[in-house]
Formats: C-alpha cells, structure tokens, sequence
C-alpha cells in the first residue's frame, strides 16, 4: 500500500464461511456518497448478489460494498436472492445507509446456501474494524484460489492538488472475463476525484476492453464476475473533470494503469500458473478477428501444455490457427517467440531457433506473436499455461 | 482380429521415421481396384498427405493407401508436398498402380521433413510383407501417442452368403474430428461388399456425423486427419447392394457398429485419459443448439478436471451451459450423473445425491445428461478427461 485514497474505509474479518480460520468477509465504504459505474458477468447463470447488485447499482450512487469469499452464492434460487438482499440489509441497517446504496459480491463454491449465522455475527465487527488502511486486508480476505493478493494504487496531480486511484482484484480460476461474459472475477476501483458518471462511465467501458477483456486463463466464464468503479469527489483537486479535458486524459492513463496492473496480475495468478504469455495477432483484416485466433490458441490446451513445458512447439499453433473460423492462409504466416522467428510463410525456419525459442521459454513471461499478413488490425491477449498443477487444484477443489 | 475381409491384404514395418524401433509404415492393399470415399479434417493448414489424397481421392478408386507414423508432414510447405508425392509414386511403381489409385496418410510431429531414405528402403520390404493377415500389425504401426490399437470388425449375411468389415483407427491427442475439421485421427475401413458409389457415400456421410463427429478428447482438431472407406466387391454375395434395401440397411448398421467402436476406442484412449464420459443434451430447441452445449461443457478445462478428481462439480456444468452461446432458462436445467439427479430446475438435490453421484464417477465410463427443457431437440457426445498425464504428455512430447 503506497497511499490512501481519501475519504475511503475498509475492513476484513474471518466470519466463519471459508475453513481454516482465513478471513472471508470484507467491506469498503465511502464517507460520503458516492458515483459508481461496474460490469457484471454475461453468463446466464448468474450469481444472486450479481442480480442484487446489478439491480442497487441502477440508483448510480454507493456507499459500502460488502464481500464475501468460500461462497458464491450461486445456483441458489429464490432462498439465494433472499440472502443476497439479507446480506445488503445487514449492511445498510449497520451503517445507517439506503440500501439502493449498498452492493453485494460473492465468491466461492457454487449451489450452496450462505451461513447467515456466521455472517450476522460478523457484520457489527465488519463495520467496527473501518478504518481508511485496511485495504490490504481487504485484498486478501476475497481470495480464494490465488496465490496472494493483488492491488495497485495510482496518483495524479491537478495543478498542485492530487487525485488517486486504488484498485483490488481476485482472480485464479474460471478466468475469462467478458463482463459481459464471466469468471470468478471481482475488482474494486476507488477513486477521488471529482467527476461525472457519464464521463465516468465511458472511460470506464474503454479500460475494460483494453485490460480485462484481452486476459483468459481458462476460457471458463463464471457467475458471479463483477468489477466497480466508485468516485467520491473528496480529492484536493475541487473541479469536477471535464470531458476531452487534460485531466479525463490524467485520470484515464491512471486506471489503465491500475486495472492493467491488476488484469496482469489475475493472469500470472492463474490456477496453477508457471506462465504468463502475450498473445500478439498482428496483419488480420479486423480486429475481431485478431482476437478470435488469439482466443482460439489461448484456449488450446495443446498449446497451454506447451507453455507449460517450454517447448516451442509452434505447429500446436499453427493448427490452432487453421481452426479458428478466422479465414487465413496457412503459406504466408509468421511466428514469433518474443524475437525469435520460427515460422517465415507457413514454413519453420530452423533447428537453431528452435533452440533459441526454447531458451525464451525459459522465462516466466514472453510472447508469442502471429502475423497473418492479410490486413492491419491486431489484438493482444495475455493467459496462462496449463501445468499439472492446475489440474491437480481443480480435480480436488470441492474436496 | 476375429475374421478376414476378402481380397485385402496388409504389411507394417519399421522404416526408422520413429525412434525405439517401433513399427512406423503400414501398406493396406486390395488386390482387386475398389471404390474409395473419405473424409479429411478441414483445419485449414492442411498436411501434404492430405493434399495430394484428397486429389487421389476424385478418381474414386483406392488400390493401396501407404501410411507413416512418427511424421506428420504438416506445415512442410512445397518439399512436403513433393514428399507425399514421392511416397505414393514409389508405393505405385512398386505395385504396378496407376498413381491416382493410392492415397497417402501420415501422422506424428508438425514441421519436419520425411526422411525419404528410411522410406525408400522400407517400402519395398512393406510390399513383400503383404499378408491378409496383417491387419493387425498395420494397427500397430499407424499409433503416436496411443497405448494401444484400436480395431473393429463385423460379419453380415445377404441370403447365405457372407460379407465383412473391418475397421481400424488411430487418435490419442488433438482429437475433435469434424472431418469437415481436424484432428490426427486416422481411420482405415475394408469392406469386401459390392455397392455402388453413391449409395457407399451417403450411408459413409450419415455414420460419420453419427460416430466420429460424436467425440472429443480436447477440442484441438489436427492437421492430418482422415477416414477412408473402401470397398471391393469381393464377398461371396454377388448381387450389388441397392439403396433402401434391406442388406443397404444391414451394412449401415453394421458400418455404425464398427465406427462407433473405434470413434469410443479413441476417447478412452485420449492421450491420458482415465474417464470416458458421455455428455447427453436433451429437450434443446435444435440438434445445433444441443450439440454446441455439449461441445462447451466437454471442452471446459474446469468440468474435464472435475472428471479426472470424480468430484460431482455441477456448478462447473451449469457455468458451462451458461456461457454457451445457446440462449437458455437457468432456473429450469436438470442434471444428471448417470440416474442421479444432481440438479433438479437449477437447483442442487442434496448433499446425499452428490454422494452418489461420486460414487458413479468412480466407474471409468459415466454419463451426464442435462435437460434443457425447451424443445424436443438432443446431441450425445463422448468425452473424456482432463488429467496430470494429459500435461505430463503434452507438455514433454517433442523432447
């Protein structure tokens, strides 16, 4: 934690939902009321706090999000929903809030009902626990899978006065966040800057395309995806931000900044990663199809294998490629692993920069680049590899 | 081998393509030209083999069809076009065949040039070596990463008279045949029936879509894949086989037999796999719409994992379905393991039921239904496992 974002508060208890005494339950909350922007999972099998909090977030404005992990609360039915708004309630009556104010997030095992003990006893220590430096407990009290915590903090100056930016995120598995698709993903962004919610909003919508729309770790998208943006104008800096201004310029770079710190973090997170690879497609007539043959080889557990193994195995990729629904010509294609050609017009180049590729391997983070020399559009990705040890933490999960 | 298909004879050697000395080129002969139809993968990077049999293939007849292992002459350019060339002509020139009568297969390593010298020196041997008996050497030779080989056969009667089918085939890893698409299967089918062309086609096409395009190992569809179905007229029964007729009926039945045994041979024999699971989509709007539901949840890395630990992870199931591009009703999906309801309108039975769904995932061979309940349409589809040896094979196969 390198600052605070004024006027924010956090907390973070073990309640009792996860075994093992890790904590479970977290919350932030703004002093003052504040705008807020976010995205939901497009899966149609949503989790009960996304229909909560996609219904409370309507009003514009929220005070406290409260969190919890080891449950998802999804696939519960009418009693699920019941206890996503049980949960709002709790929180709200608490911190003497409407509770159009309050949102809900969830994340954890799927189909079963949330220990509403556990959680009423936990609230009134929740809200007593606030104070404005627990944001790095609240970083941990959401995980589930990941190996650690993941947080990024971002400061701008409007001529003297300064602004900031915090942003938390979880990740791990059933990662591949379209929020309008999903993943067990959840992000919280707090700001204080002054600033509008529409000119809010379409910042917001252009960071996520570029940051957590191009990440994937297993193609698997889940129910309960959520990411918030919150402002509360508390910052020195008295102006609310104009569009097209300097500063909506400032504040843009700070959240690409931070949401891509935080996308990239998820992705080297990823279950049982040993990898994170960027997937460059370069030379498609558009981008969309620049990122159907990115998905096409991130998705390909052949390929994930290969990354996993070091082995440079480019035909996996080249096969990948010929199956994408992308029309491509396999004869003028060109692959490259950072900056070791492989493959020159669909053809291997040699032995040599086989060897050389395998040593690029080597490293915990490189790039593959496809050029398909058939147009100007690119796309980038970034995923994970698929090791032994994402198998192993999936098979036994539940158990 | 239960039985022989009149007038075919078979040779398998080791040429060396291959390291360990194991069986590496296989011949299959019809000593009479006989009627040929086929199907190749559609990934549009398409091996050399596939190129020049595909062109083979317009003639409509078939004599030999020589085939490699250990090289998949993929991705080679205009030298690996030359290679499968060469391969047929010296198969030809041996035989003393016309060269469009002789189809080529290879499958193995992406990007390496054949060693014509093992070859040249080989395929004489091969030619002395043909004996009816040999079919299953030839099974032996076509296998990469498989554990063993995969034969079929079926006897029919027309009148007192006996015809007879054999089939054999090769899978293991990139495997999702939709030979309009791609994956290194190969599969070899001998029939000493006489039946016209056209009718041969049409029962070929429909079993196709009725058994290899039923399966999935890992949703890669490879660059070689091909099935090839010959026929040579030389059973005891004279008469040709007319279309709608009851001996029509009875060759497709046993051709769906024989098919359908080496497209289950290969998922249970998926590179790794310990589980062979059938994923039944019922009561969805169109077959189209089901089998894309199927195709999602067997192709999830989150559901595959869950099959390998026997954990009964409905949510991973439901999360699938959900992200399908199918338009569904959560709140109405069942599911199934085996005749254990796990789910009943998108809600979890019990904790007993998971119990014994566990129990069920223990056999080696299972099936999970999911009911849609939105219209009468349904997609069965095989399945297997995502495990450690999976990775452990993919991640160390070229080394």
């Amino acid at each position: 934690m390198r600052g605070v974002v004024k006027g924010f508060q956090f907390s973070a208890i073990t309640a009792g939902i996860k075994a093992g005494g890790r904590p479970d339950l977290a919350l932030i909350c703004s002093e003052v009321p504040a705008i807020v922007v976010g995205a939901f999972t497009t899966n149609q099998v949503q989790a009960a706090p996304v229909t909560v909090s996609k219904r409370n977030i309507r009003s514009g404005w929220c005070s406290a999000i409260i969190i919890n992990s080891g449950n998802a609360n999804a696939c519960t039915g009418a009693r699920g929903l019941q206890d996503a708004e049980w949960m709002v309630k709790e929180t709200s009556d608490r911190l003497h809030l409407p509770r159009q104010h309050v949102l809900v997030c969830s994340t954890g095992k799927i189909g079963e009902w949330i220990p509403r003990k556990s959680l009423h006893r936990g609230i009134p220590r929740l809200v007593k626990g606030l104070s404005p430096q627990g944001a790095s407990s609240v970083a941990r009290a959401i995980l589930t899978t990941d190996r650690g915590p993941k947080i990024s903090f971002f400061e701008g100056k409007i001529g003297k006065k300064k602004f900031h930016l915090l942003g938390i995120a979880k990740g791990a598995g059933m990662i591949f966040p379209r929020m309008k698709r999903e993943a067990t993903m959840l992000a919280f962004l707090m700001t204080d800057l002054r600033i509008g919610r529409p000119l809010l909003k379409s910042i917001f919508d252009r960071v996520l395309d570029q940051t957590f729309h191009c990440i994937t770790v297993d193609g698997d998208t889940s129910t309960n995806d959520t990411v918030l943006l919150i402002a509360n104008g508390m910052a020195a800096a008295p102006l609310a931000v104009r569009s097209g201004s300097k500063e909506a310029l400032l504040f843009e770079k700070g959240l690409h900044q931070v949401m891509q710190e935080l996308a990239l973090k998820i992705v080297q997170d990823g279950e049982g990663a040993t990898k994170r690879v960027q997937i460059d497609v370069l030379g498609a007539r558009s981008w969309q199809e620049a990122q159907r043959v990115a998905e096409t080889i991130a998705h390909s557990p052949l390929v994930k294998t290969s990354f996993f193994g070091e082995d440079p195995n480019w035909g996996r990729i080249l096969a990948a490629v010929g199956r994408s629904k992308v029309r491509i010509d396999p004869d003028v294609v060109d692959i490259y692993y950072n900056n070791v050609c492989l493959v020159k017009r669909g053809l291997r180049r040699s032995v040599g920069a086989e060897r050389r590729a395998h040593h690029v391997m080597k490293k915990n983070d490189f790039r593959v680049t496809i050029a398909l020399h058939q147009g100007n559009a690119r796309f980038s990705l970034w995923t994970s590899d698929l090791g032994t040890n994402y198998v192993k933490l999936n098979a036994t999960y539940r158990t």
